[in-house]
């Protein structure tokens, strides 16, 4: 097995050793981050898109783009989709000139996008007709830890998979938690998202609520942070302004993960069960 | 201003020195342990409850016990009310028997009962009028704090006020929290409560769908314990069964707060705004 590490070294003394190569599809907020990490460790990264503007950033942050699905999936040892929706996963993988019907026979697929955990199965079983991994490998961080390369991957699939998704997913994150066989990567992304969606309108309420009864809102944020209320949105993402420097609210709650998204992982959840 | 400690030296040293005397209204689950543990801190209490059997559990206990609420307030340096919603704190207090009619002058009335914070308002203003003093005192750490006196008290009241009610609240617990002015300790409880509320349903149904969807659940607990979705709920009182040990859930849902008072909490945060 070959570490991040070991690539480096690969890299360094012989020029002539092969980098492994990655097509990476959907270049967003995300996306091109993480792809310029993976080249920033040694990766050989090919990119898609299907926006023109997506392309041109791209291709301004120095990512080779391919200029069809078949092209970016072609002789890969490594393709990562991050994409917004399981209907994008689906396509992308799926169609004529998709990844199952143009990657090479023992192609590493890594999902990153937060999708329908039973989607996720049904991909992973179908990539072993062609003789091909694809695993559920969702993430957390945020645009901040997609450009830091400290995201979090919740990874579905079964352990000698997992390992063998190490280096690639090392090169864009920092911690993988192994979660179980396929799909349990998403089950546990959208649990998550599910708790946290709730959490925030409860904290947002709560704060809201406090301040407007009278109470000084940073003396409540103290007390509810060491208390049985305790939780992330309180005490790291508080939502009210002044609070926690560096914060939605403390940028005039500028955009960042979008309302729609955490909307859409919600009614994940509701479609999964 | 006179410490635990300093009462330890007095008693110890000067058997003739009083002991402040206590009137501690309320000798239920959370009330008889803080009256033990005050007792047990240098303390001169004695008790009043409505219940028959919470007056033998009490005596039995080594409480000395008033026949009437008017004798429970008399001739004490602090009264503690512990009971079980407004109204209940109110009648104590305002009757014709209670607190108000009855205590001397410069009585500290500590109301560590979970109250509508417009209630504890207006009693703060009424003991005033009395020449006494009433803060909103209540408590976190339930049944287990209050038996090891380790309860958390987020204090509604003047700075003074708070530093004379000191020796009393860390006779029956660790950590005080001055919130602000009157009602700010009430604001804090229920703020804490609502979210709190919120956050076990919603980390119940997350635990229960992720395992319904198939992933294992101490899986499930490690990674949101480390997450955007951490919280109170997930880390330290996990509703699943065997996922850490001493909650309810491993000791098969066995009765210990009970969900109709979180009702109640909830109901209050609705009153109040």
């Amino acid at each position: 097995m070959f570490s991040r590490y070991c690539f480096a070294v690969r890299s360094f003394h012989t020029s002539t050793a092969a980098a492994a190569k990655v097509g990476f599809f959907g270049l967003g907020n995300m996306g091109l981050p993480m792809a310029l990490n993976l080249k920033k460790n040694g990766f050989d990264v090919t990119g898609y898109d299907v926006s023109p503007n997506g392309i041109k950033v791209a291709e301004e942050a120095g990512i080779q783009m391919a200029a069809t699905t078949a092209d970016a999936a072609k002789d890969k040892d490594f393709i990562v989709t991050s994409l917004p929706a399981t209907k994008h996963v689906e396509d992308t993988l799926m169609k004529q000139d998709g990844i199952f019907k143009n990657a090479k026979k023992g192609t590493i697929i890594c999902d990153v996008s937060t999708i329908n955990p039973h989607a996720s199965i049904k991909f992973a079983a179908e990539a072993q007709k062609y003789e091909m991994i694809f695993m559920d490998t969702p993430m957390s961080g945020g645009i901040v830890g997609a450009k830091n390369g400290t995201l979090t991957f919740m990874v579905g699939g079964s352990i000698e998979n997992f390992e063998k998704a190490r280096p690639l997913l090392t090169g864009m994150g920092k911690n993988l938690f192994h979660c179980g066989g396929p799909g349990t990567g998403e089950i546990a992304k959208l649990t998550n998202n599910l708790i946290l969606g709730i959490s925030m309108v409860a904290t947002a309420e709560g704060m809201a609520i406090g301040e407007k009864l009278g109470i000084d809102p940073k003396i409540l944020k103290d007390i509810l942070s060491v208390s049985t209320a305790r939780n992330w949105c309180i005490d790291t993402y508080n939502p009210r302004p002044g609070n926690i420097p560096g914060t939605p609210a403390c940028r005039n709650y500028e955009g960042g993960f979008m309302v729609e998204l955490i909307r859409k992982d919600l009614a994940l959840a509701l479609e999964a069960i």
